[in-house]
């Protein structure tokens, strides 16, 4: 049985791709070693694997016995089941085809690998470092990428929905984390696609706080930032809850940070730069002089891993594609006091953006 | 408020020990890069964070400014926070110092990573690779380290108790897994320590089955193999349901894999060769004719990481040691048919072990 969320003929015009694209690349051979890059050109989830793609022979794949049966449920590319270390058999593999020019990942390939590879080819063969090829690639999603990524989005707006009506003071930041997690998994997701941030009062300045046993105490901002992996494919929301009866100064930094971010989603569009969406949300910022207390970028890519190009920030370079899966995230964080974010997943298209997330954007009030 | 679950003074001894290390190891620095190693000699948490130990200074942490506030919380060093990349500010603290030999960890950082190392040294310097030093030293866990994992233990089998009692046919493998996971959080669990797996019917048979919306089959095996981190640190444990009545052949293969993993438990003990403990296990498994169906390693260590050294493989050179924390899982798999693993998480003492794994190994029927 056929195991893998997208069809094989769309993996296979994938690897076809980086095949016919050796030769521009002056290339013989790709070595991909890259568990998500893998897993976008075969679907193969497993965890031991290399790909190898060459001109004469396509894709294959070597793996451990452990994923025998995985593999051949998941993946319509040859598949040689490798006893010892894969390096052995991927040398073999090069040297049988006689490829001269080897392409290998030198941004997620260690070391320790490298040297492990190098001595075992062929004389007059070399490694070669490609760096972002295949994330390239992945930039753009297919209808059927999309179509998971809509639903992890569905996933973690429907827990958020699930969870916020059963919010109260005193509740504890990690029991509220726990439930998020376990409504994503009930509505179908493996996991979720990041350590799910529920950040109460002054901690809400923390861009990166984990949970804790802290309670949520009346008169506090939380900051709840979560996601669900769906079939691989991620999702990524913020919202906020307030604590009480919210104040004046809580009321004009929320609606700083909602102006800001809708006015990103505005200035998105394919052909857009990406550093010109963050420019929308910081100028939003600047108007209510909290410019300074924005310190990461506006977004960022999603798919098979939860950071992925592009990025959307101050010193980007890219420009918006259609069917660029995003997220659109301004913040404020304040130390000492709070701080304040909103984010929606977005997919970009020739005329703007589809808002995937289709949670409520109201400061909701507990 | 200092944030760490151990002592500063345990983590200084640490470093120090390293410190005082270097020069037996013919190094002037030790660069430490990988995650866990990192939080082993500082208690550092933030995931993007080199570590440098030298002589003269001993140990000094960069991170970014993100992780600012947390690295005050958390780490007892000094502390450098780098606006730009950090292999700048490291490069910088290695001229300034005029160390020399620097050791790295090339079986954890990337290719990229070590070239872009390597042109920022002065001169006269030079990267050495240093492999398993710090994961040596992380194999005997301290009284603290010990107390940590005993409450991971204790947190993953209370929620495996709380789950089983109400498992029922039909539910799903998913279901049980969320339940599981959700449990642990509630106990005071991170996350779980490694995709929780539950795998009914044949699916037993894949020692690395994720869950799906495949439901509880009367007459079929269920393994369930969990675990949790607490404060940084894993438990892991294997048990087996039985979803109908058992019928002879599941009795005498769960009786096999039960006496296995009881003689390997009795054959750990401090000075005991890793590779004997596997084979007392293999031992009991060919007395049933089901040696070749145990298609893994009788354990391995854990700690900061689900699997670290030691392994307790058929080929593993090493000894035990008292303090260790170790698993004991064999298992048999048979294709078309199913599988059963029993899998306690032990301490090594001088005279044996301890099991810390308090739930019943019955074959528990549903």
């Amino acid at each position: 049985m056929y195991a893998s969320p997208i069809a094989p003929a769309e993996y296979e015009a994938r690897a076809r791709a980086v095949r016919e694209g050796l030769a521009e690349r002056k290339l013989d051979a790709l070595l991909v070693s890259n568990g998500p890059n893998l897993r976008y050109l075969t679907g193969f989830t497993g965890d031991n694997a290399n790909l190898l793609i060459t001109p004469a022979a396509g894709a294959l794949l070597f793996t451990d016995p452990r994923f025998e049966i995985q593999a051949a449920r998941e993946v319509s590319c040859a598949v040689k089941i490798a006893p010892g270390p894969l390096v052995m058999e991927v040398a073999e593999a090069i040297r049988r085809q006689a490829v001269k020019r080897i392409g290998f990942e030198p941004a997620r390939m260690t070391y320790d690998a490298y040297q492990g590879l190098v001595p075992r080819l062929p004389m007059n063969a070399e490694a070669l470092g490609v760096r972002g090829w295949i994330e390239g690639l992945r930039m753009v999603k297919s209808p059927a990428e999309l179509a998971l990524i809509r639903r992890a989005v569905e996933i973690s707006s429907q827990a958020f929905e699930q969870v916020a009506a059963k919010v109260r003071v005193g509740m504890k930041e990690s029991v509220l984390a726990a439930e998020l997690e376990f409504r994503m998994r009930r509505l179908g997701a493996e996991k979720p696609s990041f350590e799910t941030i529920v950040a109460a009062g002054e901690r809400s300045a923390l861009p990166h706080a984990q949970p804790t046993a802290e309670r949520l105490c009346e008169g506090g901002l939380v900051v709840v930032d979560m996601g669900a992996f769906h079939q691989g494919y991620a999702s990524d929301m913020t919202r906020m809850l307030f604590v009480g009866k919210p104040g004046a100064k809580v009321k004009r930094a929320y609606r700083a940070v909602l102006e800001a971010q809708l006015a990103a989603i505005d200035a998105v569009k394919a052909g857009r730069a990406t550093a010109a969406v963050d420019r929308a949300a910081r100028r939003v910022l600047a108007g209510y002089g909290l410019e300074r207390a924005f310190v990461h970028s506006t977004g960022h890519g999603l798919g098979l891993e939860i950071h992925e190009p592009p990025r959307l920030g101050r010193r980007d370079k890219r420009r918006l594609e259609a069917g660029m899966s995003i997220t659109i995230e301004p913040g404020v964080y304040l130390e000492g006091w709070g701080g304040i974010r909103i984010e929606d997943t977005v997919v970009v298209t020739k005329n703007g953006c589809e808002v995937l997330t289709p949670t409520s954007k109201e400061l909701r009030v507990v």
